[in-house]
This record gives C-alpha cells, structure tokens and sequence, in this order.
C-alpha cells in the first residue's frame, strides 16, 4: 500500500482541537505510541530513506516497513507494509539475530480523528511538541490523495509548512 | 528458547497411533501447516545454519527464526523465537523489501498428542513421507529435554535413528 500523508508543527493544539469539536468530530482512539526503530545489517537505511520500526500500543504491536520517500508534491509519499504481531519483545529479538540493530526509540501521544475519509492524529511526540498529521485513506491514486488532504486541511485551518521529514529524523536532527 | 527435538523417520504410522490410542492419548491438534522459507540477503542461512520460515495453518500465521543446531547427543538443540502475525503475505512481501529471498516452501499434515508434556508431531510430510517429532516442552534444560525425549520414545516404541536435518534440508537434499 502507498501512505499518502503531510505533517505540520502546530504551535498551540487547542485551536485545532475547537475546530474539530465545532465539526462535531470526535476523537476516534487515543493511544500511547511507543516506537522503536532499527537499521539493516546490510545498508543504511538513513542512506535508503527507508525504516523499519516495532510499534506498541495498548491494542497490540505491529511491525511497519516503510519505502524510500516519492512524493513530489509536498505530500509525503512511500510505500508502508504493516504486519499486526503477536510480540514486540520478540519480533526485536528476532530482528537482532538476524542482524538488524536497534537505533532511536519515538514516543508520542496520538488522537485520531476521522475527516472526509482521511485520518488526523494530533501528536504529542516526546522532545518535539505537536504536530499534526493528515493521512489519506488506503486505495486512493496520488492526485486524488493530494486532493483530500488539501481540502481536509483547509477544512481544519491547518496552516503552517508541510515537514517532510519523519518524528525519526527530526529526533536524529535534534542530536 | 531454547528447542530439543528429535526427528525419526516413520515407515507405517500405524502402530505408533494404534500405540497412542492404547495408552489413551489423542489428538490435541490436526493442522495442514504451509511453510515459506527465506535466506538472507547478506548471509546463506545454509551456510550459517540459520532459518527463518513463515508458517501458515488455518489457526494463523507465525514468523520463526532458528539459530544453528547445537546438539551432541543425537537430540537437535537450537535456539527457536516463534511471534505470531496478523498476515503471511504482508510478512513475506515486507521481507522482501527487506531483502530476503524466497527459497522452499514445505508442506505437512501435522497430527499433535501431548505426551508426558512433550509435544510428539506425527506429520505427513509432502515429498518426503511419514516421520515423528518429539519435542521437550519450553523451559527444560538440555539434560532433562534429553532424559524426557528418551522416555517418550520407548514409552511409544519409537525406533529408528534420529535424523539431524530439517524438512526443508531433506527436501533440498532429493533435488
């Protein structure tokens, strides 16, 4: 599947957070996420712009591939396989013995909302503050995908600069 | 964890099961296990004695990674991380974006009796024929899993010489 999604700093959540409420829209989960990152035995996936990560929730762990970034259009673009598991402390002992190392652990608050089909979490990452995220449904073309968030976003009133960069390079950027 | 098993090939099944159904035990499961193997991109699994193999049965799928056998004493010892997977497919699809290659898929009727808490697997394997495995029960160390695996054996009468190769060796040995 492709992921289609922008990310955006936001200052002061609480306007965001009205607007949706003014929208009648409620939070559909929140969730502590704790995310664990690794890299390859045998490239760098800095170097490759790819990740692969443990995520653990309170629903359960999965393991998420994610491809080299493609978008062009400010909209963030790349393939993403998630695979639910049963483990996540085995899932990292298996990928060490295959030779994969832990790198940087990402933890964050997240409240997804439900807006025309895409999904909005507002983050609260640990040692980067608050962002927000907007993330085409699965199946949708590029053009299309482009299409929803921009119309999800001035919906919102998400203002501000699209990030390119994953809560992954942005910790690594702070170093 | 640590897996102590042993491998004997079983020319007729049918007086180990008429054996099992004399001392009272049956079945606790009958799976038609799918296995997909891998080697890795930066090691032969062959070589190293490694192995990883996504397993499919119609309870589920499960990602497993042995490491090299260890045993001396005829019982095959190596280590052995079982995580179970909410999807075969997507797993196998993320490996290969992770550069692993698909090599031999293995195909059994596995017939489980829990026996003296070991597991005892009568499988039917395709291409090969029948064979029993006896395997001692987590948590065991090597002296007891052998002691264990020994008394299951005469308490069923298995004879035969215990085989040290996996399914997937004997299957790649015929080609």
């Amino acid at each position: 599947m492709m992921e289609y999604e922008v990310k955006i700093r936001v200052t002061d959540p609480g306007p965001l957070r009205a607007r949706l409420a003014g929208l009648g829209i409620r939070p559909s989960s929140r969730l502590h996420e704790r995310d664990l990152y690794f890299n390859a035995p045998g490239r760098d996936f800095g170097k490759t712009d790819e990740a692969l990560r443990i995520r653990t929730t309170a629903e359960g762990s999965s393991l998420t591939y994610k491809g080299p970034r493609l978008g062009l259009t400010g909209v963030k673009a790349r393939e993403e396989i998630i695979v639910p598991i049963g483990s996540g402390d085995a899932m990292a002992k298996l990928l060490e013995r295959l030779g994969f190392t832990r790198t940087t652990a990402v933890e964050k608050d997240r409240v997804t909302y439900r807006v025309e089909g895409t999904y909005v979490a507002l983050d609260e990452v640990k040692g980067l503050g608050s962002f927000v995220e907007i993330e085409a449904p699965a199946g949708l073309g590029e053009a299309e995908a482009v299409a929803l968030i921009g119309r999800v976003r001035e919906l919102l009133g998400v203002m501000g600069e699209e990030i390119p960069l994953s809560y992954l390079e942005l910790i690594l950027a702070k170093r």
